[in-house]
């Protein structure tokens, strides 16, 4: 028996009990004749007293223990006379009688407190140590925590839990898959899913009727902060369902985990936005709404008036800081050179200042009268001591792009990015296709499964571009948190997108037969959406990085420092696979 | 809106609702000027009536329907005249006043019943026709109830589910690694886990003090009915346990899947075997205990009588079946030509009937008077009407592991192996090392980390097989369902046992550094457990093969042969991730 209790655990109605204690030494410190030690496990952390004048052998040796020792005490819980308010166990310690040592330690290469001197190199090659602070193991906690409360969620509505396989066939279609070369089968290789998509609408036409999996995916793609070459999905998939039926299941779904993790009971239905409002307005398909600063369209009245870079953009827009005409002209000059990067690509920047006297000042006063800037003023509905920007630029979505970046970067700045509010929301009505600058044709936005909107199928044949999807994103505080869409369960339709994508049937059919194939034989309508785990977690616990909320991440390089993967094989492993290095210069 | 109810649960209650269903057509049956059709989806069946008299249009369209049509009608719930008592829907039908045609289907190319014309290899290349089939689908759902329940049980004691990475590096100890060549760094692979054995030992030096996780595994073994190259364990670990830790919290486990699942209340503690007494009794570590049928050993007694076979023999012992003293000479035969087949290897088989009036009568008499025969009546407490069998051989072992497959085959014929009984066993006291014969040096029965029992610790210097490892198997009706140990938590010790094991310190620490290292800093006492989801999903639903409770499993070549997986890939897959394809003769 190694304990009767955690170390989180006692409290001031367990004075007197006798108690076993295990866990790590967080600290130890020495007061004239007398030593404490706070003990650490996953539940808490308890103070333990050692007296020279009650043992003075047992009190050395705890002199001696060094930063995570792992040790075992047996004591008496004792009412503290200084007590702790930070801590639950505050109100009382152990005098201890018994102390064994479990296991010594080194001293580790970084502090194991939520304030670390260790950087992030060093915690990612000591994961392990990184794990021991309790502001990563939270993290943790918190993703177990939602994922049981999602599990319960979906089962208690009927959805079935359904292991889709690992070793798939590559689809050279989308990203990049990650490969696995068949010892078996000399030459061939399987492939990691990207996402399990064709394995559920499969289940539907199998009439699982309602699936979910909680799943590792893999893409093999360049890597940023909230990207990892594998990543979890929750997955899910409906059948005898429209968009309405699969919005309310998920929106219940969110508002079940705001509830039960974030103690947040959101009321009402999300709101919806248009993909072409969200562009319109915010810029981007994923908009920030936990505030307002939409963008406002001045063509109609900063065009024609003399200012050459306005008269010759496509379009020129702007946004309204309130309160913000007090920015100074060094940050003012610093927004500039924020758009003016080469990620961002503005050529510049036009600010307004709406004065005390309702006056507008700007920076091309030279060419606008005041009347033509009221009237400015008047389409932002901007006060006294606010501050309007603006973009142009020949390219309509390019510049909505840029100003989107602009519009983050001043809320950041004004404190407007709340990490404790959440701004939920659906962009609905996405285009179905997208055109390629790079492939000179139309792409499927989603993927070729995903269903136009009835009434747009005439549109098909004549708009491509016009035509909209049954498809929809929510959106949290700027977070594409899940997507999804109704998918096509019609063999025809699904023939006329994949020869409107440009694929030959024999390619449609070597690429996609089996699903094509299974459609030949009773496919109900369904459709579906996968959330971001990751994601999820990281907005709950407020993370800048998903990385955070990974027990064992990747670098940008895709490597694990910590076991230092990947690596090289033996000579032999590649003979048994039929394959070779072949490192191309 | 494409369903009020759902084809499973309308009752005699329902008489006079209309309602809206949605599913495949099972069958159509046309009776005089009616038309039955019986719908389905995944909760059921209920009867669809269209009459001529009411709708003739409507009748005519019904009798054009085809299997597995997925078709919505609209109708008013009525009470069956001819109640069928096998379906909970039996007492009611729909009198259909619309129906919609969502989908055609083309003729299954095997019948969806739970008695299917379909042969294996059809339905695995259909298999989302074959999920279609109640008796498939329902192992899934069995599937999910586990490991929701698993989930629950586990949640409920603390235990945090913590996802390990899929991508790591490869291990050349053990079986096979399935890899995955690095794009990012090139000439460098990963490795997908055999099992998530290191990364959660690591997650107890972080801390964690109770992980599990449900998860995929990958083996690159050659493949056989339990065997896939994907598989799925329930993995835990605890620390600050020893093994009546261990023991307790998982036969609660498995207490508590009995009771929820199977609704069967297994009370008591489980039985303990040694593994010594199982190989004894025996013959294999995993012994069936739904029936005794134990060995007997026979040397003293049969031994020293001028039976040559025998008296060359090292190990001579036998089995007493109860009651088989009808077999015919037919039947003996087969069963000796049975442990005669190469697999098992056999030189023979030697039979005695116990007869009415307590004479035995063996096929080996005139080497053994009755005295003596009567001796080995007693040594098995054989009756009158017993069949006692003997197996005889050189190396003790292998014929312990013939007699084991003689038992089992005995017991099958005799309907001894009933899939509704249940005998649930812990086999504990594992050697820690075993004898490879082709490497001529002791290997680690389970891995190097599993720990010796402290009182065995003197004999790794002095008989290295005799050390007892503390390891533990579940073993229920013959199969292990799971097997774990206590780790070892201590540097020296561990190193110690990459020694013995005929590590280099360079190798140990080229494989298992990073786990090592970890020791380093303050590891606590560990032990856990790995579960087969597949394994105990099977039992329960009584499969003879895992792969009928997977839901896309491979085939023995490994390949899909569904998606057809693996497949080759584009030569410029090939070049991005700098290998070659290079296949020796």
């Amino acid at each position: 028996m190694y304990r009767t209790k955690t170390c989180g655990e006692l409290r001031i109605a367990d004075v007197n009990m006798e108690v076993t204690l295990a866990g790590w030494v967080q600290r130890v410190r020495k007061m004239g004749g007398m030593v404490f030690a706070d003990l650490r496990d996953r539940y808490g952390v308890t103070q333990l007293v050692f007296s020279e004048d009650s043992n003075a052998e047992l009190c050395e040796r705890a002199a001696k223990l060094g930063r995570e020792y792992v040790i075992r005490v047996t004591g008496n819980v004792s009412e503290r006379q200084s007590k702790n308010a930070n801590i639950p166990t505050g109100d009382i310690e152990i005098i201890v009688s018994e102390m064994a040592v479990l296991n010594e330690a080194e001293t580790p290469p970084f502090t194991i407190e939520n304030n670390t001197d260790g950087g992030d190199d060093l915690r990612m090659k000591y994961r392990y140590l990184d794990l021991r602070r309790e502001c990563v193991r939270s993290n943790l906690e918190l993703r177990h925590k939602m994922t049981m409360e999602v599990r319960r969620y979906l089962d208690n509505l009927g959805f079935i839990e359904v292991e889709t396989p690992m070793l798939i066939a590559s689809t050279p279609e989308g990203a990049r898959d990650f490969v696995v070369p068949s010892r078996m089968n000399p030459g061939q290789f399987y492939a990691l899913p990207q996402s399990p998509q064709l394995f559920k609408q499969l289940l539907m036409v199998s009439g699982f009727d309602r699936y979910f999996q909680i799943v590792k995916c893999f893409r093999d793609e360049d890597l940023r902060a909230d990207r990892q070459p594998e990543f979890t999905q929750i997955d899910c998939e409906m059948s005898f369902v429209d968009q309405e039926d699969v919005i309310g299941t998920f929106e219940g779904m969110a508002k079940h985990l705001f509830k039960e993790i974030r103690g947040v009971e959101l009321t009402g239905a999300f709101p919806r936005m248009t993909w072409h409002d969200a562009m319109k307005y915010y810029g981007c398909d994923k908009p920030d709404t936990r505030f307002e600063m939409k963008f406002v369209e001045l063509m109609d009245i900063m065009k024609g008036h003399g200012f050459p870079v306005f008269d010759a953009a496509e379009y020129v827009g702007g946004i309204c800081a309130k309160g913000a005409a007090s920015y100074t002209r060094k940050q003012l000059d610093a927004l500039t050179d924020f758009v003016r990067r080469p990620q961002i690509g503005a050529k510049g920047m036009v600010y307004a200042r709406v004065e005390a006297d309702g006056n507008v000042k700007s920076s091309v006063d030279k060419f606008y009268t005041q009347e033509v800037l009221q009237q400015m003023k008047a389409a932002f509905g901007a006060e006294p001591g606010d501050l309007i920007l603006i973009l142009c630029g020949e390219d309509t979505m390019k510049t909505r792009k840029q100003l989107c970046e602009l519009r983050l970067e001043v809320a950041q700045q004004l404190g407007l990015r709340d990490k404790n509010k959440f701004s939920c929301l659906w962009v609905v009505d996405f285009p179905l296709f997208e055109w390629s600058e790079e492939e000179g044709r139309f792409m499927a936005m989603h993927h070729p499964f995903t269903s136009p909107k009835p009434e747009d199928v005439p549109l098909l044949d004549t708009d491509m571009g016009a035509v909209r999807a049954n498809a929809y994103d929510m959106i949290i505080n700027g977070v594409e948190v899940g997507g999804g869409s109704i998918r096509i369960y019609d063999s025809a339709l699904q023939n006329k997108m994949f020869e409107l994508l440009g694929f030959t049937p024999e390619r449609a059919q070597q690429q996609f037969g089996w699903l094509l194939n299974a459609f030949k034989y009773g496919a109900p309508p369904h459709g579906g959406l996968a959330y971001g785990l990751d994601r999820w977690v990281s907005l709950f616990a407020g993370l800048d990085s998903i990385r955070d909320c990974i027990a064992f991440p990747k670098n940008n390089s895709g490597r694990d420092t910590m076991i230092d993967a990947p690596s090289v094989l033996e000579p032999a492993q590649l003979d048994e696979l039929s394959i070779a290095i072949d490192i191309k210069k």
